[in-house]
């Protein structure tokens, strides 16, 4: 990975978008869609595939597409993932995190920032 | 940057540490180092500069350098700032988020992850 400056940087940095809006906003939010259990899981998925040492997962405010919610991105690619569900939080860590492959039916479609 | 996927991406993405440990924790917090008024004057000066539109600001939960907070991380870059205080925000934003110069000076130390 591009690499600036004197520190080791995980090889991998998963953003999970937990901002949570009050329910019936119109706008929906990844916290009201379980973002916070994906957070967990994905941590867990991560560990249990031996990748703690490489790829850091952190919990992040709005990501900014809320509508298009749960909001996962990946640097340093720049993937972006939207709808994401638990069910897909398997293959992510397998398919991309392990493997290095993005995965393109959980492409964010091409919307501005909300 | 980087572009895989459809949709448009931030030119830059800037993530401010928030965790919050409790007074006293020997690791310390960047919340304690107050990263919260940080990460508003940050996004207020990214829209002074008339960045808005190109970089992404986002508060996030722990990102595992407690000890040398208050963190921040750039990206596509992979720049790592540590020590952020509030007098650094405007070089920040004017030498590396507008003039896309890493600042050495803020660098993070090469340690691990804690």
């Amino acid at each position: 990975m591009g690499y600036i400056g004197r520190m080791a940087k995980p090889l991998r940095h998963v953003l999970v978008c937990l901002n949570q809006r009050a329910p019936g906003n119109p706008k929906g939010s990844c916290g009201e869609k379980g973002s916070e259990a994906m957070l967990t899981r994905l941590k867990e998925a991560v560990a249990e595939a031996g990748l703690k040492q490489t790829v850091m997962v952190v919990g992040t405010r709005c990501l900014k597409h809320c509508s298009r919610g749960v909001t996962v991105a990946v640097y340093p690619e720049n993937v972006w993932y939207g709808g994401v569900k638990q069910e897909d939080l398997a293959e992510i860590c397998d398919v991309h995190l392990r493997r290095g492959e993005p995965i393109e039916r959980l492409f964010m479609p091409d919307i501005p920032w909300e």
